[in-house]
């Protein structure tokens, strides 16, 4: 059996649920259906998400409902429903559930926001598992709360209990379609916890597991992972496989396509993840796959993310100083910043960090107490820094990749201001000023790719 | 005024130290003079500073004296005595002090061994002060406690004290040429202690910081420090200058010219040191300086050393997992383990450690702790791992530096197994397996310097 989940844009109107239909007809063992809110029809259109936290913050700032917004939300499913000609009830059903969330935000109970925000992909199973049954495929919604997702109370931030899976596992005992809505799940105490943003990834990804899947199939709108961002490049490679390890570290380093925790339940599984496009769906799309045979090229592909800073410190004699590294990690983990990399030399050690990680009255107080707590010579911030990550399989063990990929950024002529190798057996990583990172990643990709 | 330190090779017989004679002669700003023992007269022969050890570890092993190491040790200073015509009373004060030594070390007594191995030192002071003198050099031999080098109790490992520095510039005042034996110092009880092998050359940087020297002369056997060791290339490029940052990355990894530590003092008082060869003093030398004016090429040194292993440890989801790295490091302080390098991956950490660091005992200790102490998915050890160091001051602001270096081992068909750049401003990091370390080096020197 298949677990299929479909993204906001395969869910954005009724023609684009129509697609979802066939595509569930199409295969018998797509059985279980997880979805996400509806999302864009159009470039300048507002995903009901999106409408639906700005909704809750109206009544959360000023106490009244913003009706405007409200009559979009509501707007959306009805144009749905109506096009798919759908009895009534279902409508109001989804009224009802988003009406009674908006009372639980005036009232300020616990968790109302989580709530709100749910509605979305609520109102998207719903409306499936309706028109799936009205056009002669057996299908029925099931909560997340009937289905056994159970999380800790963690608004906005849920994460699955263990005993999730086995629960999750129950729903093999049914013959009919199950539309499951993503995003959220239920504390063991009966309050909705929504997963971070992007989360019905994660919802797919812990159902196929709970499940046993045989493939989770990820439906988007695009024919399939590319090797490197496009907004770097035009018309990128394709790529028709990845291993697990591969994709991780590509979504960590800014590949879009999922969010780098959502794919690990179904890692965990050795479940396949398949990446394939709604509006295109014989394309062959993206596997995603814990081993694979040995391939021609090493470097699968290219990830960058902006948004870093180097916290430099150096002190005369530094290496001769045990503890020296530890204790500047301590500082860090005191003050809350959790960091990325710490390339060190003999006198000195940076720290790679997120930005917002270190805003300005933290930056002040970490570099206080790193002069007065380890005696530095010096400490300095350098911001507007990006990460390039080359990533593949078996690469660790390859002359010359390494300097390939110095030629590349000697070419775009781009200084390299880190370099970190030689931990992980899959990926490269660089360091750059942002304001080179597009010339950089182009520059790869022509010595990589073509 | 210049403080001028003569090593071990430069006083192994007469004809060497006549050498020495005439070096000093040769500029009246040689002021002071802080010698060696008795280095090899051949490649056969042993240094007098092993002897003196050995005729220790036999009177420590069984009580009793090895009388053909004595003999030899004696013999070593007669002769020089005797081809030196120096007075009789010079060779016996030389033995009285030997004999005053092995008492010291036959009673058990404190720093015995220390004294016993400051004679070779001590004895080349002795005849080359009493030889500049009968030869028409006003001059004066100068005992470390006369002349101020105070230092902290720690048998074979001394550290200078502070206060040591004003009482040497007391010695400015003396007009006679000083000779002082290197290597020792006392503690402010009066305990002889010596510093860490090839000591001598600290002894002459603390003197020179002390007496706020204009220079300090460094005299070797060799015309000047090489771009990269010359066992690996054949006569290297020389070196005519140096910053202290470059000598001090360089000396760290590999580079035997000097201890890395040996010039701090000279350093932290911007003399400027000159490595000279006693066997061929009109060749310019190396100079070691502050600060110098830009050059042509950034790279001017490859210092490399084996030796070191790999502590992998991978853990799924390690990123999210705030204080991992400090843990980690922690768990190695807490076993008196220092690291060198720490470069990260997302889901793993990679700690480069010298390997006598982590003998096989200390090893599963280790392990063991961070299986059970951070719940890992896998900890692996990596022997027989070498660093190789490209130095240069303005490197890391260069682009193409990594690039060309990258592709220096590509043509030498030899993995990168890690990089470590980004933090030194003045040096990049490579590492390799120690059977590849010969034909990575020479591929950099062809890259570099050819």
């Amino acid at each position: 059996m298949k677990v299929v989940k479909f993204g906001g844009s395969s869910l954005a109107d009724a023609s684009q649920i129509a697609k979802v239909r066939s595509i569930i007809e199409a295969d018998e063992n797509r059985r279980v259906v997880v979805v996400s809110a509806p999302g864009k029809r159009r470039g300048e259109d507002t995903k009901v998400t999106d409408l639906l936290i700005q909704l809750g913050d109206s009544i959360q700032t000023d106490g009244t409902m913003d009706m405007d917004t409200y009559m979009k939300i509501i707007d959306r499913f009805r144009t749905m429903a109506e096009e798919l000609a759908l009895p009534i009830g279902v409508l109001e059903t989804v009224k009802d559930r988003i009406d009674q969330a908006i009372d639980l935000v005036k009232e300020q109970s616990n968790n109302a926001l989580d709530t709100l925000k749910a509605c979305g992909e609520d109102g998207s199973a719903l409306i499936v598992s309706s028109y799936l049954q009205q056009s002669g495929l057996q299908s029925s919604y099931v909560n997340p709360k009937e289905a056994g997702i159970l999380v800790c109370d963690q608004p906005g931030g849920a994460i699955v209990l263990e005993e999730s899976f086995e629960r999750l596992y129950g729903l093999r005992e049914r013959n009919e379609i199950l539309v499951i809505p993503g995003f959220f799940g239920f504390t063991p105490e009966g309050q909705l916890v929504t997963f971070s943003r992007g989360g019905s990834d994660i919802t797919g990804s812990i159902v196929a597991a709970g499940l046993k899947a045989d493939m989770y199939e990820n439906f988007t709108d695009v024919d399939s992972v590319y090797c490197v961002n496009p907004m770097y490049v035009e018309s990128p490679k394709q790529l028709t496989s990845l291993t697990y390890r591969e994709m991780r570290e590509l979504s960590y380093a800014g590949f879009s396509v999922f969010h780098d925790e959502a794919l690990i339940p179904a890692f965990k599984e050795k479940i396949p993840v398949c990446i394939k496009n709604t509006n295109n769906p014989s394309a062959q799309g993206t596997m995603i796959v814990a081993e694979l045979p040995e391939r021609e090229s090493h470097v699968v592909g290219i990830a960058s993310d902006k948004g870093f800073l180097n916290l430099y410190v150096s002190k005369f004699l530094m290496n001769r100083e045990i503890g020296f590294g530890r204790k500047l990690l301590h500082i860090l983990e005191d003050e809350g910043v959790s960091f990325e990399h710490a390339p060190s030399g003999i006198d000195d050690m940076s720290v790679i960090i997120r930005d917002h990680q270190l805003p300005p009255e933290k930056e002040q107080v970490v570099v206080q107490r790193i002069k007065e707590e380890l005696e530095v010579d010096m400490v300095m911030i350098e911001r507007d820094m990006a990460m390039i990550m080359i990533v593949g399989e078996g690469m660790n063990q390859t002359v010359g990749i390494a300097s390939n990929a110095a030629c590349a950024f000697r070419e775009a002529g781009v200084n390299i201001e880190m370099i970190n190798q030689g931990s992980s057996e899959v990926s490269m990583m660089f360091g750059v000023k942002s304001s080179e990172l597009s010339s950089a990643v182009e520059s790869l990709y022509r010595t990589f790719f073509e």
